[in-house]
């Protein structure tokens, strides 16, 4: 290991999302990253930190939304105050990572950031890390690096990554060029890249030197990049409140994808490492069913450790965290989610239609419960 | 009319019966008369008694379990102290009917008495009054009476009346003998009896003259008889309490139709008549949703006022006392029934497998919410 170049590494974890595929557990007021939805004991952003504190030491910085600082502050007790970026309301993810890139560049501008969202399922932790070690000395050769997922299902769910010819890095024996960022795509087109072999999903993962986030921020987002380099510079200063509530209301709001990911792809400048570990983005009430063991008792999944689930003739997933009883009575995949204030009754083949019916209560005027 | 036979005639409601089958909304605390549960604004209970009214005046008895004094006194405000007999604890609808019998008996030996559950619909009441005018013309001529319901479905849940010949009973055109009771069936005799025309549902309905019914009970249960009218005695006494307290606990527990209308069948002293209204015991969440209409706009029945149940592509029954937003997305015919210490899931299919994880809930010791 090149201690060096370690030293130069900054962890980043965007936490925004309010993950509403898993309503009503996941809201805007206690978003996805902050529960424990593996019963690992961790809550998501917790995991994500800790899977980084090997690699990055306490150089790990988290954008999140000012109403989520209490409940971080508690999962993340060690992280600094300089370390935590508090957005005045979301912006996407190319203000959030651009920020912390601005940030950490003028702190030090031969920083190498990775950058993990919150709210992702990864195991084992060491195939993960061995991964964002061959990314880091990749992105020291001068590239933007994407640790790409080997596809085992044709998912019309995630963007994918093209990857072309190997690339000679020293300490990265399995990075390659990246082509291009492909959208989601369509069953037929997913089926075939999933038989192509050259395609990984794309979960948004990367490592790469700030200064060339930087550089392609400062070209595809002028605007942005300029608003982010002021909150930058007041960011260690008694102006840090003020500079950014008066500049990030004007800030374009774009992904991350488009400011920096596709041009640099574009122009070259990005690679892969395809990424043998499992992963999981916890995307709707199936994955918690996957990712949860059902009961060898009941064949009943149980999140959230109510013991007074109870059924005869029924599998599915319950998620709880009352002490009500609950009881299925010969109903196949089926997904319960109850909360104190809201209770959603689906199955896991529609555990994707969850989002529409959010947006519909949204339409509705049904705000006290999203 | 008959006015000097109609003044002989007095109701009896017998208000026992969890409904375990509608389990969690009915349970031990609040049994399922005391629900409205066909959206009528009132409880079974309440319908029953006035559907009596034009019948009996106020000449109606019920009798219920101690625990639930007030909230019958709640439903039935005008009910005398006199006509409201509480059971120290349950024991079977022999010595619920018989009790009232043997006390209406001590009050007038010529009493008709009507028998009918505290938790069935019947619509519409005219045509079920008519039915009653009939049975009481027919009691009177020294018959027990069942009112049976002409089956509609090869039911494997109810009993069978197996009708005779007609009766000549002037003021009864439809009345017939009763050749015997059958028990429930199995599917193939039950699709025998409702193709041969001749059976009808045992609803447990009945009228006849008390003297009669304490005929067949004193022969067929001689201790029970005797325990009844030691109490019926002590009724209108200052020693009502201190009588019933003693002797209910020593009574055999039995059904009416053991203690009472098989051996009277067996003698010849029944008749039945046909009744042509709608009958429904709203045995279970299916007989909820035949009972209650779907919302037009999202196909999902709603009991209990709840405003905030919302659907998309789902089809079932909601039954809900709270006022949390409940989400239904992509199932059909499910059950879902919402109360705030318990939560079912099922189907419309299943209902009928509700009683049955009600005990095994019993033999786990989840006492708390049965």
């Amino acid at each position: 290991m090149n201690a060096e170049l370690m030293a130069r590494f900054h962890g980043v974890i965007p936490a925004g999302g309010v993950g509403t595929r898993l309503w009503p557990l996941s809201r805007a007021a206690a978003p996805k990253f902050l529960h424990d939805l593996t019963g690992s004991g961790s809550t998501l952003i917790r995991a994500t930190y800790e899977r980084l504190i090997p690699l990055a030491g306490d150089n790990i910085m988290v954008v999140t939304g000012r109403a989520h600082r209490t409940a971080v502050l508690a999962q993340l007790p060690e992280i600094s105050d300089l370390n935590l970026v508090l957005e005045p309301d979301p912006k996407d993810s190319a203000a959030a990572i651009g920020l912390a890139a601005a940030i950490l560049y003028l702190r030090n501008p031969e920083t190498i950031m990775g950058s993990f969202a919150a709210d992702q399922v990864i195991v084992p932790v060491e195939v993960f890390q061995e991964s964002v070690r061959e990314a880091i000395y990749t992105a020291a050769t001068g590239k933007i690096v994407t640790i790409g997922i080997r596809p085992t299902t044709p998912s019309t769910g995630f963007g994918y990554i093209r990857a072309g010819e190997k690339l000679q890095v020293s300490g990265a024996p399995t990075a390659r060029d990246v082509v291009e960022f492909v959208e989601k795509p369509n069953e037929d087109t997913a089926r075939r890249y999933l038989a192509d072999g050259g395609y990984l999903w794309n979960a948004g993962m990367f490592v790469a030197p700030v200064a060339l986030m930087l550089k392609h921020l400062q070209r595809s987002e002028p605007v942005l990049y300029a608003g982010l380099m002021e909150i930058a510079q007041a960011w260690e200063t008694g102006d840090r409140v003020e500079t950014i509530n008066r500049i990030w209301p004007t800030l374009p709001k774009t992904a991350i994808d488009y400011a920096v990911a596709e041009p640099a792809a574009a122009a070259g400048d990005v690679a892969v490492i395809p990424g043998v570990f499992n992963w999981d983005d916890v995307g709707d009430f199936a994955a918690i069913g996957r990712l949860n063991p059902a009961s060898e008792k009941t064949g009943v999944t149980v999140v959230g450790g109510n013991p007074r689930v109870y059924s005869d003739n029924a599998t599915g997933v319950v998620v709880t965290d009352s002490k009500r009883v609950i009881a299925l009575i010969g109903i196949h995949d089926v997904v319960v989610v109850d909360t104190p204030d809201a209770l959603l009754v689906t199955t896991k083949e529609h555990a994707q239609s969850v989002k529409a019916t959010v947006e519909k209560l949204k339409e509705e005027g049904v705000m006290d419960v999203l």
